[in-house]
């Protein structure tokens, strides 16, 4: 049974759960602007359907000094499966109402045709359910699929996606076919933002943008609240700023592009030019600049010029409070840490100087947890 | 007497009759999701007060086919007055509570001293108060007052604006005392974003972008329908991108600013240099560069490109539907409008390049109409 079962305002209750804890009927009311009467009969609908009960400690109410016992969410009334798919494996991750994480897998995939991961995605599935029904909880309420590039949640199509070389894919119908679960795809960057909005380092802040930094560069950004999709599908694209030199070329076609110069690809490739050693990997590099190789230091340098001025784009158009940065990438952060900040606080205008810059490593795990919560959000804010 | 007299669903549903016009009762419930009995009271109550009077053609309800009488907005209910500050005069115009100016004054600053600016922003808004008497209609229910820089509309305070030199401005209250009236402040491009988004090319568009180029460089970003004010007060900063080269110096002290080589001043600066002649003013160098000065013409084709890119990382970061181009820069938009837009097509990623470019030549009146729509809006959506 799913909340579409439920009163109009159940979504806006269970919601309010979720963000505060437990709460007792009055306290909803407040939070929610719903009237007494109507807090009651979501409550006793949303208790039957063993979306909430009764627990914690009594709480004493404000208003009359009286205690009363606070609802709250029962995190296993639904769980919801997160799939990261990148190019060469799929992590998945299992998790509740509350996108606590209970299972996680990791497939190797051996090709990147579309039936192949789709197949591939349903198998993960349904281990993932597996592992749900061996500890008793409830069934699979809905999945989660994200990936890189362009992607349109409400379509349900993977427009782009250049890893995978996949265009105007309609995934979520062809993974809900494949796993027989409401599945919903978004794009990695912006899923892995409403994990970070609900539960992470982005909890309580209306304006706030998540930068990963890796094999590419992307953003999420939360403005008022709400992850920004752009008008035309495309937003956050930090790799894609022209603030740095003109002379490499990025893999979108242009000059300028941050992505140019710091992609892991960019710094491999650099690398090998700056030390001539055409076999030079990214872990080559990292032991090269940490034994202190000027010329492979200036590379990496570069790099963390080029992001810090990514971010101070970032900070002078929509003065976020925090920006968290991510990615692959900062396995290696010690090398351009300086570099992004400095390039940040030079060209940070004014006040937005103040943007509070936080280096989060967040595994694939958290990533694909970021599909669990965007599959858990449709509960909450069913598309339209 | 003010909307706190009301209902507490009034201000929703004057908003919601300011945006769609005329509006049949169930009209307005299917709109704002109140109830009928909600929607009679307050409809009731803001006709007792004279907010919105009954009118206009019956319509046909949807639901029952019979005819109803729509309600409307009284515009002449209440009446604002907007002033743009500059640093060489004061724009000044009055409004309805539809934003349509009703007169408008301009008057020259002898001095950019507080004292002085407070009185003449005092004395202008008494020359509107008298127009408005004479024109019969209702007495000033608020004054909005815009101004280039950082300003904490919150707080009511200027916290910096360059042209004008001040620092730490308590300008809402100041002129709230000398005038007797409600006073709100609010950064002047922003304003006019917000006039833009109720009145003019930004209606009804969720995500947009207004750019204006002139002395400064300045932008509002409308993201899900609110004009983003940034978490420490900056927000729209393009003029601060650091997409430009190194080799100029920006007035905020860094290099690679937008402004450096694209404000008014720059250009001047840039033509001066380049055609030896230190007196050349910018309408010396727009009849240079009309002429076909190649050296001048490069200096214009060098700022556009400038502004390209600025518009490109707007594009790449929000996505909006459309950026509309302002400021007393386009009036010589001509000699640099193929250099943004094919720098813009250049570098917007992927379908940022669908963003809709429309250059919108703006008098300071709607800047100044910008603060009226800002008095304006306090009526419906009160400050906390
Ligand atoms: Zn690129
Ligand atoms: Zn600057």
């Amino acid at each position: 049974m799913t909340l579409a079962d439920q009163p109009p305002a159940a979504a806006l209750v269970l919601q309010t759960l979720l963000q505060h804890g437990p709460l007792s009927r009055a306290e909803i009311g407040r939070r929610t602007g719903l009237t007494a009467g109507a807090v009651t009969k979501v409550a006793t609908s949303l208790m039957a359907d063993g979306w909430i009960t009764e627990g914690g400690r009594p709480v004493t109410e404000r208003t009359n000094g009286r205690p009363a016992t606070p609802v709250e969410v029962r995190p296993e009334r639904a769980l919801f499966a997160g799939v990261k798919v990148t190019g060469e494996e799929l992590i998945g991750v299992l998790a509740d109402l509350t996108a606590r994480p209970l299972a996680s897998r990791r497939v190797r995939l051996d090709s990147r045709d579309v039936g192949t991961v789709v197949l591939a995605i349903a198998r993960l599935v349904d281990e993932l359910r597996t592992a749900a029904h061996l500890a008793g909880t409830a069934d699979l309420h809905g999945v989660g699929v994200t990936i890189s590039g362009d992607v349109d949640s409400q379509l349900g199509t993977v427009q782009y996606s250049p890893f995978l070389n996949w265009r105007r894919v309609p995934l979520a119908q062809l993974v809900e076919t494949a796993t027989g679960t409401p599945t919903v795809i978004e794009n990695d960057v912006r899923a892995l933002t409403v994990a970070e909005q609900w539960f992470g380092a982005g909890v309580g802040l209306s304006i706030f943008a998540l930068v990963t930094v890796g094999a590419g560069i992307g953003a999420g950004l939360c403005v008022a609240g709400r992850v920004v999709s752009g008008a035309h599908g495309v937003a956050g694209e930090v790799g894609h700023l022209p603030v740095s030199g003109t002379d490499r070329v990025c893999t979108c076609g242009n000059t300028g592009c941050v992505e140019a110069v710091a992609s892991t690809h960019a710094i491999v490739e650099q690398a090998r030019q700056a030390t001539g050693d055409a076999e030079l990997t990214m872990d080559g590099a990292i032991r090269l600049a940490h034994t202190g190789d000027p010329a492979v230091r200036a590379v990496f340098a570069r790099a963390g010029h080029a992001v810090g001025l990514a971010l101070a784009c970032v900070a002078n158009l929509i003065g976020p409070e925090r920006i968290i940065i991510s990615g692959e990438g900062v396995a290696s952060y010690d090398l351009f840490a300086d570099h992004i900040r400095q390039a940040f606080v030079d060209h940070a205008f004014g006040a937005a100087v103040d943007c509070d810059l936080v280096v989060r490593p967040l595994p694939f795990e958290e990533w694909a947890r970021g599909g669990a919560v965007v599959a858990a959000q449709r509960v909450f804010a069913p598309a339209k």
